[in-house]
């Protein structure tokens, strides 16, 4: 191994962090490649210390390695380094300074203009593109490729949070990075080193038993996994974070007011005019 | 390394195969967390033989271990295991034998409906579940996670493939899984042991200067870099395919007449009768 990867944890260790040390799921295989999955956290604090040369390329060959629908990849991403820039995109997140503190800010992007160049210089037109099916390809193709640097970037020591709120105003981001029709920011991306304080520990997830469904889909003890999980997260965002709040308290405070998406509720509008007729 | 992961190969080697000999990156960091990144291909040909036991459970804590929109972890996965449920699954994806074949399916879920009887419980509503944005949120997650569970597995030595022909059908897909409103199928995944033949090699992506863009998108190079993928993905075929196809001939197979999206353009639709109105 010649990375600065997390310490590899101990299956046990690693899952009683993620889980709760009374909710371990029945794992059994395990190695050092699922240990760093395991060992995930986003981290919203970067020093501006560069990475060393061809991290950006190392990262996209990992991004590009990940399954793209029927081969089509139907995604791009743009590097952003203008400090003015990576300003207004912290602005359109709504002051999320870590963008401008990262030493790499990605922007992935569904893409369909690459494959509609193509088809034109061919004489030809694509009557796929404007379904949402063919959005959604693209964004689950720019997923999939993002989580492949994600993996890779902590491989090699480094951090990592997702920018959702780039959809806060697509239109915007588009203009910011030059896109052409048929293409549209889905999310951001920013690497670096964490900052002093700024990486908490593993956060816990709802337990295994409350996702993963055998057969049909069943919710009949959701209720006491959902108490239970309420209770994890209430003692780690006081441990972690400004207040003690439950996931409940946070899944209504989220979702339930339409404030809650930042001007997202006017994406499918925004997508349309730009050239994604969601059909 | 207690894995049967494939073999380390070299960053020169991983990225000839990846890109080809004449379009390797500039890739600076290297390590074997990347190496089994760049390693993945996807297989279409299963042996019967049962998995270790707990490799589901291990394939999932690494799923929930990648990141989730405001940690609302709206996805969910179904284990289907029912051999009528399987070749039902097997026809709706057009007569893909390995979803019958494989030790393992799962079918990957964007799931607004547990957030939601949590806010019934708590006599609230979720203003933002009608909207584009949530859904998408819930596809997102369930890409990045089940991206997770595809690194796990190639990391214990199993390969896999994603089934997006789940979206042909999906309010058949929610019978057969007993998904309430709110819930949907997003892909499958066949996860098991290569049948003899079945690994065929890394394929070639286009190059990395088609993908990636330096502060704005630009696409001035982009004729010469499809010309040269086509030849790339022509040879690929060649050796490995049916036929020797282009990649400029794909995508005009895969997305120039509306017959090749087999049903998906109903999507909008029938997601709006499966409780998510994409507004």
């Amino acid at each position: 191994m010649d990375t600065n990867s997390p310490t590899v944890m101990s299956k046990n260790d690693a899952l009683a962090l993620r889980y709760g040390a009374d909710a371990i799921p029945a794992a059994g295989p395990w190695n050092e490649h699922i240990a760093l999955l395991l060992s995930h956290r986003s981290v919203r604090g970067y020093k501006p210390d560069a990475l060393p040369e061809g991290t950006l390329e190392t990262l996209i060959a990992a991004a590009q390695s990940a399954a793209t629908s029927s081969n089509m990849q139907t995604w791009s991403v743009v590097s952003v380094s203008d400090p003015a820039v990576r300003a207004e995109c912290a602005r359109i997140a709504g002051g999320q300074k870590h963008i401008e503190q990262c030493p790499l800010f990605l922007v992935f992007l569904a893409d369909l203009s690459r494959n509609e160049r193509l088809a034109k210089a061919n004489g030809a037109e694509l009557e796929v593109l404007p379904y949402l099916e063919t959005f959604l390809i693209g964004a689950i193709d720019a997923a999939m490729a993002a989580q492949n640097a994600v993996v890779a970037a902590e491989a090699l020591g480094l951090s990592t949070v997702y920018i959702g709120a780039m959809r806060n105003d697509p239109a915007r981001v588009g203009e910011l990075l030059g896109l052409p029709p048929g293409v549209a920011g889905v999310f951001g991306l920013c690497v670096g080193y964490p900052a002093p304080g700024a990486a908490s520990e593993v956060k816990p997830r709802l337990p295994q038993a409350a996702i993963l469904h055998h057969g049909t889909y069943s919710h009949a003890e959701e209720p006491a996994h959902v108490a239970d999980y309420d209770e994890k997260l209430a003692a780690f965002s006081g441990r972690f974070e400004m207040a003690q709040t439950t996931w409940s308290g946070r899944v209504l405070n989220r979702m339930g007011k339409l404030k809650g998406l930042a001007g997202r509720e006017k994406l499918s509008g925004v997508l349309k005019a730009m050239g994604f007729p969601i059909r």
